[in-house]
């Protein structure tokens, strides 16, 4: 059986050479150029003392520059620890330190302890001395590790495997098909799943990678048009921008849309543009989209996710026992693309898990035709501009401050970002607490409250759990949203 | 890792029910119709016996029914054994014996010892009982086992598992892209690698097949254009066959050509028809193609054999040393869809491996760019219209006539069937030995010598092995040739 495959980049540069790789606005770069350019830095890496297993934490924006640095960390078998470049020095500095780092490479000039910084501005442009690389990638190694929030408060890191990211590549391929022209806008974050699946297709397949400037809705309608790109991933915001810009779209023949729901009148005006959207469920523990709703099944499957992509299965279960026929229970999924673990965590990794199926922990059904409908994000996730937030990370933060008793936070729709997070506090203090600057401090830009309101007690169920989901009467009963 | 998957036409009727999964002159069946006409054919399989791990024979003809006794199978776990139409009783005896089969399923009365016959004619056509099938397959599982000859004069059985049929039919999309209008023509035998991957391809991809009634060029060419066929697989033969056909052929984005080499004027012939042909090389071992040429390739790689698929190595051994840059040694492959051994041949498997290698017995190299040129087919293969013919079996059943005392056989060129055998024997009877009716009896037809030719040795080198290449120098001394 499959357990390993060539090196991937290694084996297209072999294969189709001189295919376009990625094209920017002013450059292409072949596949073997990219490998080329791979081995410098993985010699660069390498006279470092980085290798096979070693813990590399990447902090870069989209850039030429982070593809060339994970492939060729891929080539000495170290793995990748992805952060977000949004996060505070604090949160950094955690999941670094969490997740064993020994490196970290960067594009910014920036300072941590007990880590060997490497800044792509000392990159060098010619080899060294001869390096090994991995000729083969095993399919259980861990390749990535990228965190994700929880109820916890603070961030797991989940343990993504080559076979993970290979499979995903695949099994979308068969959902969405695979042209000889095709080219895929890379404009969501590398360091997420949803951009850095991308990268994967794209050497997988044989597909040139279009990377855009920054990630305006001009500057993607723009690069859309100017090179016939064919398939986009967006999250609904970025949708619903680019189409209040004027261009030619028609070269798109797929738009695969996820991080959270989308509302009918956004596809209702896609639709009317032309495009053809993919709805699409996953999150960063099935190393991207497990379930999609193909766009001839849009209109009679209003609000479903869809069914699973082809070696992916679901259940529901409530109470222990499995709900078939829309009955409602929490959504478990399986299949090849389901993450490992939580790095170091084995008790998240644990309660995540029942045998070989992934308890998603968010809420739905599965309607008489396997189509999936989720009725509630897990945990009370708050999915604001494509990025997750877990209000238990922000209500950790806010029940920190000296003058607060107690807090809760949870979501409020927001017609720019989808939802935005608000928080609600009990305090002893005649005045407002002045939450937004503690908060600034603490949590990157999008995680901090939106709103903070103080109420005299929080909802709470009879043993002590927080409804947060009656936060929002109090909005609704001071006429607030 | 992926060492197992849903059952694949379950889920495939799941995904995509209302899909045509098959397409014949008169009929259309959808993915759901298939699949609950494989529950029937489970059940009544199942209710004689059939289960997990039975060894079945098959029979059969390219139909639908054939299908969906292949899909039947799979439900149950069965190993399916295919048999060849064209072999003689004796032929079918040893096979059925020989890989132990306890059923045969055949949709022509026939008869053999110590084994149960279903006929197709007796199937039922409404399930009778609940039949418990296989919701996942096991991707080390043997799915089915083909017969192939070798130097040994008998056949071997070749273990296909599920995950190498998997893996083909996923690596083959990689390569020639999957479009969702894709309709792929199944003229080629079922019970051949060439067919059986295309069925698979079918469930997997959730794409439709064109079956033609009959193999003649005139009805494929009328199928291509009737039902819009896309994607075809041909041997040389049928391609060189259907290019005397008028009819429009503008619907077919890829000719996947295998089972030999194709001459250049073929291949232009083909090209000036617009047709875009792929050249494959593979063979049963593989589960079909491992190394393919693609079309902008043909021109500057002429007599190439092309690049191996995404998952695939290739390597070219001479004495033990590896050899790189245009060296010729013997050609060995390695990747997911090579087979697990031959069927109770532990010394044939042990010949056929060089650890994870297939040792192909076949003679190449590979030039500057990996492209792989097959000089020599593999133990003196002969290859006729599409069917592979190894010398050695002919040579074991003409020895054994009493009057023959040496043979030896060999290919010559032949304008229709590409190559066909040709008898070279020693014998103290002064008169000609009439072998043909001894050889109709004991060999399938397209095995039969198309001619004997009596000579006084056979040339053998230093240690007495017969020099078949050779054999070739009495045609062209007698100006037979």
């Amino acid at each position: 059986m499959i357990t390993k495959s060539p090196n991937w980049l290694m084996q297209r540069a072999r294969l189709t050479p001189d295919k376009i790789a990625i094209e920017t606005n002013n450059r292409n770069i072949t596949f073997k150029q990219l490998f080329e350019k791979s081995l410098i830095l993985s010699n660069y890496f390498s006279n470092h003392n980085i290798k096979k297993h070693t813990h590399v934490a990447v902090f870069m924006k989209n850039s030429i520059e982070i593809i060339e640095v994970i492939f060729a960390l891929h080539n000495l078998g170290a793995v990748i620890v992805f952060l977000n470049n949004r996060l505070t020095n604090d949160e950094l500095t955690w999941q670094i330190k969490n997740s064993d780092c020994e490196f970290l490479i960067s594009d910014v000039n920036i300072s941590f302890d007990d880590i060997n910084i490497l800044l792509s501005s000392d990159f060098p442009i010619t080899i060294n001395n001869s390096t090994e690389i991995q000729n083969e990638f095993i399919y259980e190694d861990t390749a990535t590790i990228m965190f994700t929030s929880g109820t916890t408060g603070k961030p797991k890191g989940v343990m993504q495997t080559y076979g993970n990211h290979y499979h995903s590549a695949i099994l979308s391929a068969l959902n969405l098909g695979l042209h000889s022209n095709d080219k895929w806008l890379l404009n969501l974050p590398i360091f997420h799943i949803s951009g850095y699946s991308t990268l994967i297709k794209s050497v997988i397949y044989g597909m040139t990678i279009v990377l855009p400037e920054n990630n305006d809705s001009k500057t993607i309608v723009e690069a859309i048009q100017k090179h016939k790109v064919t398939l986009v991933s967006f999250v609904a915001k970025v949708l619903s921008d680019i189409l209040h810009v004027d261009g030619d779209l028609t070269s798109v023949r797929a738009v695969l849309l996820g991080g959270g729901p989308a509302s009918s009148s956004l596809l209702k005006s896609a639709a009317d543009r032309g495009l053809h959207v993919y709805l699409s469920y996953g999150m960063t523990e099935t190393a991207s989209q497990v379930v999609t709703l193909t766009p001839d099944s849009i209109s009679q499957k209003q609000g479903s996710g869809g069914r699973p992509l082809f070696l992916n299965s679901l259940k529901i279960i409530e109470d222990g026992s499995i709900e078939n026929g829309y009955k409602t229970g929490e959504i478990l999924v399986k299949g090849p693309t389901v993450m490992k673990g939580y790095y170091k965590n084995p008790v998240a990794t644990e309660a995540a898990f029942e045998g070989e199926w992934l308890k998603t922990g968010d809420i739905g059904y599965i309607d008489n035709e396997g189509f999936l409908y989720v009725l509630d994000r897990r945990k009370d996730l708050i999915i604001s501009g494509g990025e997750n937030i877990y209000p238990a990370e922000i209500e950790a933060v806010i029940g920190s401050h000296p003058e607060v008793i107690e807090v809760g936070v949870t979501g409020i729709r927001d017609d720019k970002w989808g939802q935005v997070p608000v928080a609600f506090y009990v305090s002893n203090s005649g005045d407002d607490v002045d939450l937004e600057i503690f908060c600034k401090e603490r949590l990157a830009k999008y995680k901090v409250p939106k709103r903070y309101i103080k109420v005299n007690k929080l909802p709470r169920n009879a043993t002590g759990k927080l409804k947060r989901h009656e936060l929002i009467n109090y909005l609704i009963k001071d006429n607030l949203c």
